[in-house]
């Protein structure tokens, strides 16, 4: 009935609580783009950065072009990225070997025969810079097939943007889920949210695509609570839409009568499997009110939102690796997760398709 | 000749040193009762604590009931003790789900149908409040066949009563040898104890029944020392007993005379393989010398040999961590210590027995 | 593609990087002598080491002579250091076993039986005091068919000498290829060696024999920079070797002319597999230059080399740590590195030899 679980720090096996199963909700998709950092933080200095427990070195040339390395000098395995960018190459700071955005071997200082041969070549991931973000394809041996996902409104001049980027201690699938769950605001975020007094019932319209899953949530009423008070001051009916796109996108969509639209995306990085990052846009106008009054309450606001999401996903992983592993029990009204962690899997197998397909419908009532 | 380890923090295998076995004296005896805490450290606000390497969540309902549940949701595996107590329930702090004291689950908010299913319940411990402790039984699957252990004394007012609560970074066993084991104190707690210069002829009889075991001092003495000095200020014949009771039962007694008799009870709990509580009371009279008085040279001897045997301990689970293993050797005058594990492993298999039949008695002369 | 590798700490398997092969460059050469500590560190008080991953305990007796055991009691397993010396004998801090400087059990205090019993012995490895160090032979089982290595020139008054010693987080292999490595000095110690720009043809004749291996650098120019401007200040013809002496001696010896000579020696010793101590002698004369004029300068100049060095063999081990194991490419201005690394595996099954017989030659051109 007892577990045992290895702990190799030296001790023998520890007592771990009894029942876990090891299934853990991860998924690597690797054939994927993912944000690696803000445009404006590559400049001509490395950059180290992990992302899906990759170590990879960021660059940007003299003459602008970014490039992503594996950040280890195939000649004794020190990280590249303390080296330094010279003209159109990044240098190891070891023995001074010389690498191209491609993982080219340019030159090693001191050899006389030929240093460009693919034994001395580093491994090299594809880049796109786009949309004010480092994109990059995990997968290094392959050409993409696919493109970064466009992020709606960036360049509508009617709405005003405000980016931000968070890192939370829980996997991609976990940080996701919590991002479009609406049942734990009442209770994690209570006071900012609706509160456990007045509920109301709600149907959820789940539609399911093969790369991507929307729940639109019919008969919420005009929200209370602070945040509310700010998304529609003038009263006006509710359109809310959450969304996941693969691999990584939540997106959180509000409608309040005519003038007000919110439209929250949050792209996730899979840092390792128990950290992720979310790059966050939120892009929004309120009628005739002040972009910057908006954002001066929208800012402070999402931040203490997503502290108390990070404390709470940080706990959950704790408890995880406590186990050895998860045991989740669903009841219907997590309405996404599980669809999420389905094409999630199915990504990491390479089988999550095209989105020109006809959805799949769901109901489910809910009573918040 | 060498060997190596697993190290998995991300190195490769490590050396370590050689000829150690992999064997450790762990036990873990589930189906047995172990002190939580006091009775007065479990208020309305839920308690986290490992016993038995399990993270458990105690708390104490509204009517003053007390309860123990798996600290951990079974619907996102987050910590429940990271909720609050509502009445007779408590609630999860991440979706609001709410338990009784036996692991029901009483409420989930948001969803229309039944909560109170089976998948939806929380694990629940036995939990007796008794003699000013929380005991919890630290297996959920079954009803508890024995009562947890009765403390003597403890009701007897002609006896003043000490508790304390110490911690070792030990295994169970090693803390309990420790504490019954009589050897060591001319060493590790020089000067508090016998020195090395004077040494006895002792005669100890060892009786051995199926679930506890007794060691009887035959011509021990009046102890000399600081201790000593207080334990027998009138002089006299000098009874001394030390005893196990499953699963974790510590007990020194001393009688000097007519009118000294000191009872050391340490109630021992598993916290993890390596981390040991110690509840102890210490019960005790001294003929004419005022309870407080004793108390107050008891108290800090007290806790200064539990803070060189709890340095020890540590120094010697240090050192299995580094060996992964223990090679232990053993002589005759390790009185009680093999008898305490063969019993140890008899209740981890289920097969320790009831008190009443005859002990088995062996004789070991020492010259301590 | 993505490798998953074992983390014990409690989480399930991690994501790392692709590609890597779990070998490593960690070879175990225990039937050999290395330099525990300088002779004036081993007073009486025993005193910890680790070495090739096994905790010893060191210690003089009364009577001046040095020992080492395995820092672990038999009886209970608590490190012997804790203990202390009395006479002739290590006594053990918990229950007073007292051991001899070759292991024997001297005495167990209240046992009536015989202490001096093989059961009872702790485990001692063979130890020598020589040119002010402690050498310990890491196989206790046998006898040293071999001497320490003998470090020349420390008895001739015409040359002075320094004595340091560094701690390197990297494999004993890692820490003396560096410390033999030419190329890797114009880019990691820029400024102090030879700068990018000017550059070289030079020779290498590679001598190697079945437990040593030496390169002799033909047609180098006289040194440029601060280091350089030092060891040859009149100018004159450069002759520089590097040299390797199994187990882990590592020997730099530049003459510069008739008057300036600079032997290095740095004696490395394996503490766990990523923790090299190098206990380095530099023996040196510079015509007319007063001895305590050139040792000001070498002296920081040594520190701020070796701290570079030992900066990049720890960013190297924790790579290596992250993808699990190494993947170097090498090309034949690796000079020594592949050499040595060939001994050591021989040295590791028991197969490096004698030194008298002829050595293989190889040449290499370089430019540097």
């Amino acid at each position: 009935m007892l577990r045992v679980m290895g702990d190799s720090n030296g001790l023998p096996p520890q007592l771990t609580a009894p029942h876990t199963k090891a299934k853990v909700s991860v998924a690597r998709c690797a054939d994927y783009w993912y944000v690696a950092c803000t445009a404006s933080e590559l400049k001509n200095a490395p950059l180290p950065l992990t992302i899906l427990g990759i170590p990879m070195v960021f660059f940007r040339t003299k003459s602008g072009v970014p490039g992503a390395l594996l950040d280890r000098c195939p000649h004794r395995n020190v990280p590249i990225s303390a080296g330094e960018v010279d003209g159109e190459a990044l240098r190891c700071g070891y023995h001074g070997w010389e690498f191209s955005t491609k993982g080219s071997c340019l030159l090693i200082p001191g050899l006389k025969g030929e240093s460009n041969t693919k034994g001395h070549a580093a491994t090299a991931y594809p880049v796109v810079e786009k949309q004010g973000y480092i994109w990059v394809y995990t997968n290094p041996d392959v050409a993409p097939k696919i493109e970064p996902f466009h992020i709606p409104l960036l360049s509508d001049t009617n709405y005003n943007h405000v980016r931000q980027m968070v890192e939370a201690p829980g996997t991609l699938h976990a940080t996701i889920e919590n991002a479009l769950d609406v049942p734990h605001t009442s209770f994690l975020h209570k006071g900012l949210f609706r509160g456990k007094g007045t509920r109301n019932d709600i149907t959820v319209e789940i539609r399911r695509w093969n790369n991507r899953v929307e729940a639109k949530y019919i008969g919420e009423p005009r929200p209370q609570g602070i945040a509310a008070k700010i998304a529609s001051p003038g009263g006006g009916e509710v359109e809310h839409y959450d969304r996941f796109f693969m691999p990584s996108v939540a997106q959180v969509e509000y409608k309040i009568g005519d003038d007000s639209h919110i439209l929250t995306t949050a792209i996730g990085t899979p840092v390792s499997d128990f950290h992720t990052k979310l790059f966050t846009i939120i892009s929004f106008r309120f009628g005739r009110m002040p972009g910057w009054m908006v954002r001066s309450v929208l800012e402070p606001i999402g931040k203490m939102i997503f502290k108390q999401d990070a404390v709470m996903l940080g706990k959950q992983t704790e408890l995880i690796g406590k186990f050895g592993g998860e045991q989740f029990t669903s009841t219907e009204i997590d309405v996404l997760g599980p669809h999420i962690w389905r094409l999630m899997k199915a990504g990491e197998r390479g089988e999550a398709g095209e989105m020109d397909e006809e959805p799949t419908l769901n109901i489910v009532e809910m009573n918040v």
